[in-house]
């Protein structure tokens, strides 16, 4: 019996191409206007080459938004894995997702909507979003609590308290009202008062 | 010459009644249906008999709203002017506050969202109402440096980040979602750590 052979798997360069298009054709048309085939032609191939990689529009528009927060975590990432006491990975996690959204919302407004109103398309995405950011924090308290740097009894109410205390500068619609940039001076206070409440053991 | 007698002096309680008034219609009809007749009739008094107490719908709106955060601030006062640690006294004013909001919006959340959308309309209150919490916080905290409970260096500074750090526990936009009464046990942890840090110096 002859059968056609498996398709070729799609090469991710193709997937990032389709992405990076995708959020070209967003950027200028918005998520209202964009469709499959505007990406296809922005692309010149026909939109059955992106039907292979993406089965759906909805597909297609959560792998730009899901990319767009890949790209934000990244160097959070790097800084909780990176060298430094808890306290001042957190104090530059958190100066830099402040810089971060607030470079996003000031140099290109219209395109922060625009993944704003995506997001709210992909509502698991907000969720991902907010566990990732919480499993960081989480992570950087526990260390603190591990090596004696910090003490609390509750890794959880811990980690709560210090991502509610840090809500302004992190919260889209507040962002730019709350925006203390370039030196995150009201940020850096509170960090300050809550890390030494950490290191004094308020919540022991 | 004769001349009419000046008008009395409206009595005040001429001015409550009609207040109290105001915010039945308003919680009946909504802010948008709301005029000076209905409140007239409300009260089976003639229109004129209120434009002598207040000179437009506005002067009228813009009353009742005072009045409603003057009803706010109230026991938020007795906590400054009473007795009790610098310390103890912030956290029962902003727990008092917390809970205000949290009571005002899940009994009765139509109200509620029609003092929103009246205060959005006098924009001033809500700047007023914002200097005076401010100067509230800054009373708690500059007499908590003047006895040596708290070391800081700068009372705006520590003023900026206390409020900061509690934005989510007063927010309208943020209370319900971050809602934890009746214990406000998230909003006791933040303010256990930011109190440590006053008191432990981070900001001296």
């Amino acid at each position: 019996m002859t059968v056609a052979a498996p398709p070729d798997p799609p090469p991710s360069d193709l997937r990032e191409r389709i992405l990076t298009a995708a959020e070209e054709v967003l950027r200028r048309y918005g998520p209202a206007k964009t469709s499959v085939v505007d990406v296809a032609r922005h692309l010149s191939m026909s939109h059955g080459n992106i039907y292979r990689v993406f089965s759906s529009k909805e597909a297609l528009r959560g792998a730009v938004v899901e990319r767009w927060l890949e790209r934000a975590h990244a160097p959070l990432a790097a800084i909780v894995a990176g060298p430094g006491s808890a306290s001042d990975r957190l104090t530059a996690w958190f100066t830099t997702l402040a810089r971060q959204k607030i470079e996003k919302v000031t140099s290109d407004p219209e395109l922060f909507q625009t993944y704003q109103a995506l997001l709210h398309q992909v509502p698991e995405l907000i969720d991902q979003h907010l566990v990732w950011l919480d499993a960081q924090v989480r992570q950087m308290l526990a260390e603190g609590q591990a090596t004696g740097e910090f003490r609390f009894a509750d890794l959880d109410q811990a980690t709560v308290a210090v991502l509610a205390a840090t809500v302004p500068f992190r919260h889209p619609d507040l962002i730019v009202a709350t925006n203390d940039s370039p030196d995150h001076a009201k940020l850096r206070a509170v960090l300050a008062l809550v890390i030494a409440g950490l290191k004094t053991g308020a919540l022991a």
